[in-house]
C-alpha cells in the first residue's frame, strides 16, 4: 500500500466513523470534543454534521484552515494532559460524542500517547456517549464498538460508555 | 459537502487517474513527471506503481516526508514556469506521464496559473503520453479523456497527445 492509499483510508474511516457517531449520539444534549484541530478538516465535517450541540476544540497550536477556525470561546488551547483533566472540572461526566486524532507519525509514540490519554478521556463521556479514535485506546469501563460500512478496520476504533 | 468530503473525493480521484493512466501508459518507456511535490503521497504511490520509467519531481522547495522524498538526481528544483522550459531542452517530447497537484486553496489563482503553464507542459509529452491533473489545463492539441471509474468529474483531469 502506498503512503496515498493509507491515507485516503484513514480520511474514509474517520468520515464513516465520524457519520455513525455522530447519529447514534443525536439525541444526547452533552458537548462534543475534537481532540487536535489540525488543518481542521474533521472540524469542519463535524461542523457541518452536528446541529444543536457546541464543539469544544483541544489544540496546542491553532493553525487550521481560516474557514475551518472556531471562536475563541470553543477552543481550548494547551497540552490536553493538562486540559482534559480541567475539561472534567468544568463540564463533568457530559460530553456527547469525542473525537481524537492527536496522533503523527510516530506508531509507537501515538500508542504511548493514547495509553497515557486515555483514563484522561474516560471520565468525560455521558452514558451512551461514544469516542472515535484514530488511535486504539486502553480504557476500562468502554465498550469497543463494531465499526459502520465504509471504515476500514485498524484505521478507527468507536467506544460507548 | 465538508472540507474533509471535498478532500477526500480529490484524493480518491488523483489515484484513480493515476493507475488509469499508468497503466494506460505502460508500453511507452519515457519518463514521467511529477510536477508539485508536497507531502509525497502522490509521489509514493506513483513510485510504488510504475517500474521501468524514471520519476522527475518539479518542486520549488521539498518538504516531503522522509520515505517519498526522490534523489537528487531526479528533483528538478525551481519554479516550474522555468524548469518546464528547461526540461524541453533537456528531454524533448519524451514524457509517457505527467502529474500535476500545483494548486492551493485560491480557485482563481490556480486557474490563471493553470493557464499559464499548460503550453510550458503540451510539448513534453510523446506522443500516445498522458497528463494527469488537479485543475483543468488549456491545451491546443491535447485531447480530454474520459474519467476512469471511480473519480469525480471536476477533481481531476486526464489529456492525452
Ligand atoms: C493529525 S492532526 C489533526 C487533523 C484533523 N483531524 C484534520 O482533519 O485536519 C493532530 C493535531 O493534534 C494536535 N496535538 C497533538 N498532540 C497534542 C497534545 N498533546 N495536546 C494538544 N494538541 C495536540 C497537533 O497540534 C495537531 O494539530
Ligand atoms: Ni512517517
Ligand atoms: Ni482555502
Amino acid at each position: 500500500m502506498s503512503r496515498l492509499d493509507v491515507f485516503i483510508d484513514r480520511m474514509v474511516s474517520q468520515r464513516a466513523c465520524l457519520d455513525y457517531a455522530i447519529a447514534q449520539t443525536a439525541a444526547l444534549p452533552g458537548p462534543v470534543y475534537e481532540l487536535g484541530l489540525g488543518n481542521g478538516r474533521t472540524y469542519h465535517h463535524m461542523r457541518e454534521k452536528i446541529a444543536g450541540r457546541p464543539i469544544y476544540v483541544f489544540e496546542r497550536a491553532v493553525a487550521s484552515h481560516p474557514d475551518s477556525t472556531p471562536g475563541d470561546d470553543f477552543t481550548i488551547l494547551g497540552d490536553v494532559t493538562e486540559t482534559l483533566p480541567a475539561a472534567l472540572g468544568r463540564f463533568g461526566a457530559t460530553a456527547s460524542l469525542i473525537h481524537a486524532d492527536l496522533g503523527g507519525h510516530n506508531l509507537a509514540k501515538n500508542d504511548a500517547f493514547a495509553r497515557q490519554i486515555s483514563p484522561l478521556v474516560e471520565p468525560l463521556l455521558a452514558v451512551g456517549g461514544l469516542m472515535v479514535s484514530s488511535d486504539r485506546m486502553y480504557f476500562t469501563g468502554l465498550a469497543e464498538q463494531e465499526l459502520p460500512a465504509g471504515a476500514v478496520p485498524g484505521r478507527c476504533f468507536i467506544y460507548r460508555r
